[in-house]
């Protein structure tokens, strides 16, 4: 077990990308007035912006907040180049419960102007993530209850039945548009009630029986010196 | 000098991220009528678009062109956090020369409904890019002449000289947003001159006196299976 465990963590750190998709789950596209998407609607997030479970999630200044997005992340297997939707699921190696961290007033300027969402969405600790459940341990991906709460209090609960677009597909679109290779991760959406979290606050996550997670939020320190 | 070649190979393979600067020289920001941007516009493109020199730029279906962008990689030699612009070229491994390539339509598109770059930017190959120069062989990197002929015919010649934003501002900038990692690379925005370019045609690129490269371009083939 402790050869398993160990062994996932490592997946993880192997990886070089994190590809996630927007607005899959129709009611959340609806809460930020934007249309259902016809296909995938795909951005980068650097693995730099990863966040073990127990970590703060820092707020840059000059910001008061960020908004909370849980989703489920797919974790790549091995090297996946346009790849069947049939046979997708081979390339899946696991699954992680994430946050898609988002700094909204900085998107929706970058929206308007018609710029990316690198800055809004790449910072460090902006994806908060678990370790990774082996794929045995999830049967049914497109099953699973998803939560978060502030403070306790629940503000998301969403089922991944209701993504627009499911993982076999992802895993095939996105293949034919870049290589996936070992350790990269999707990051499937977020169901509605995204909302802000400040300093002080606590987040916790989960996939109902299955994993949770913990985070702080704090305003972050720039380091002196460098 | 095997080793020290090796040596800078290894590097660039060893990087997770690429953060490219859009609009950096004010002729190229007005030749696709942008404005001149007060901060850097960074995006980010996946490690699995590199292309080895000699090897070829793929058009995905349906498209008929790419556009060319003739760039100066930056190659980050260690961890790099909130440096200041002072000490950011301590922090400068080397430098490679790299095209951008832009699928410009679906970027255009992603522009107007306030989407991301990374369809537009990021598939395989859309980051041809060079061996590392080591930083001893490069003294003055803002005074580069940048040059791209497709088949034989000048279409790009800048100097970085005219860069909006200079290479230790951009490795200070970007290290307040996120940590910058060894091997990470910097693409710092291209000169006027951007066209298509179509299958059969051929791309040379380089650094006056410094080095040159050379890429095929044809229509992707899609594999087969999966
Ligand atoms: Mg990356
Ligand atoms: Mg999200
Ligand atoms: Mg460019």
């Amino acid at each position: 077990m402790a050869t398993a465990a160990s062994a996932y963590m490592k997946l993880l750190s192997m990886g070089t990308k994190i590809v996630a998709v927007g607005r899959n789950y129709a009611a959340h596209a609806k809460e930020l007035g934007n249309a259902v998407p016809k296909e995938p609607v795909l951005f980068m997030k650097p693995t730099s912006s990863y966040l073990q479970n127990g970590g703060t999630i820092e707020i840059p200044y000059p910001l008061e907040s960020l908004d909370h997005e849980v989703e489920l992340g797919v974790v790549i297997g091995r090297k996946a180049r346009d790849v069947s939707e049939a046979a997708a699921m081979d390339y899946v190696g696991g699954y992680a419960l994430a946050l898609d961290m988002t700094a909204r007033e900085i998107q929706s300027n970058a929206k308007a102007s018609g710029l990316p969402w690198t800055v809004a969405k790449g910072q460090d600790t902006f994806t908060p993530i678990s370790s990774v459940l082996p794929k045995s341990m999830v049967p049914n991906p497109d099953d699973l209850e998803l939560w978060l709460k502030v403070d306790g209090e629940t503000r998301q609960k969403g089922s991944t039945k209701d993504m627009i677009f499911k993982i076999p597909f992802l895993v095939s679109y996105i293949s034919s548009i870049m290589t996936l290779l070992e350790g990269d991760v999707i990051l499937t959406g977020t169901p509605q009630g995204v909302g802000p979290v400040k300093a002080g606050q606590k987040i916790t996550a989960g996939i109902t029986d299955l994993m949770d997670i913990y985070f702080d939020v704090e305003k972050r320190r720039r380091q002196v010196g460098g």
